[in-house]
């Protein structure tokens, strides 16, 4: 998408630089793949992955998208026994551009912080 | 999977019949897909599609499932233009089997009630 | 609400039984709930407990409502290490009726299944 | 939350400022919130704007929220006129502070962009 002639801009803190828009683009599409599919029922991971990657797309000013769904071991073959998306199943990389700035933000479970962290893993521009 | 031996039924009221248990299920999946994909946004809707549909055969006892993701049309050329899926977007098929019972439930946008209207299509047994 | 005239009806398997109905509004709602409400970070249980009914009770068809969010132990003060809500956090207890029929329908985790199990409690008329 | 002694910035690129990663943290918890939350049955405002607001401040480093659910209009009295939350009813402020620097992010329905718009209305420090 070009960002050249963005009718949203004129909302923004004008003192808001191109690597601080980009940052917040990437950082708003992370937050909102993790809150979507959060719970989905999981039976095919490579199907779920395309769906997560192709919504991280339609979001404004993402560039690129990696995602992986982490296989869970079924513990049983009980129609109860198949896992739902949870926070330590789901890496995503995004790259976000915004005029000439790029930032790369990144979701993966820390297991030393417990916590699936997001975090900018490098911004340019 | 098979029904005959199913851990869970021991926590349902002993009057439930099968046809009962089969609607049940149909019933907790689609209102289950529909609050789990609503509001993501969409590019591709193949792959929404299926998504959706690998999420739902990952339910107990859905035998199997039709869905389909309508395409809006995109208004402008902008960075904010893609659609999110909404309640008029989003058809779903599906059959769910408990042992001799088979029931079909569907979710289909009405325009007379003005609402995405899940029901029971045909039960058997 | 008053089910004696339900412009949807038409669009059901027109053998459905009142108590099948009930069934399947029910069960709908409490898949409806599970999956719209997981994943959400979770600080005042109180508050959460109060939407997730809310939101309940616009359901068409269900007359009552109570939900319990269990409280997560923190493990350590971060800002990492609250709780999100997850499938052994809520417990559901709802009451459809559909003309003469009720039924009570419930969501709980069950340990033995490892699974949030959604379950048929009471069915009557 | 003191940031002072924040476990997690190890993993995030050295050069960030603090003001790009209150940014950050803001930008997360208007994309969450919103696909949290989007397609919940409405039935009673103020509950579902109490829940948002705690969730939004179980979020790290989210130091205030307001949320307003805006009312829809019920077309009829049916069972099934109830609103579901969508892109044009909701809107959020929240203030997020890192170390010196606060970002105050904002969501708002834009009519001229017909969008649900996420930006940055201040940053300080």
């Amino acid at each position: 998408m070009n960002s050249e002639n963005d009718p949203g801009s004129k909302y923004f803190d004008s003192e808001t630089t191109d690597r601080e828009r980009a940052i917040f683009e990437g950082a708003i599409t992370l937050g909102a793949l993790y809150h979507q599919f959060m719970g989905t029922p999981v039976r095919n991971e490579k199907a779920l992955e395309g769906a997560i990657k192709e919504s991280a797309l339609a979001h404004p000013y993402i560039e690129s998208a990696k995602v992986q769904v982490i296989k869970s071991e079924k513990k049983e073959n009980t129609p109860y026994s198949y896992p739902e998306l949870s926070e330590n199943m789901l890496e995503i990389t995004l790259v976000a551009e915004y005029r000439s700035a790029r930032a790369e933000v990144e979701l993966r479970y820390i297991r030393e912080l417990e916590y699936p962290l997001m975090y900018i893993k490098q911004v340019q521009g």
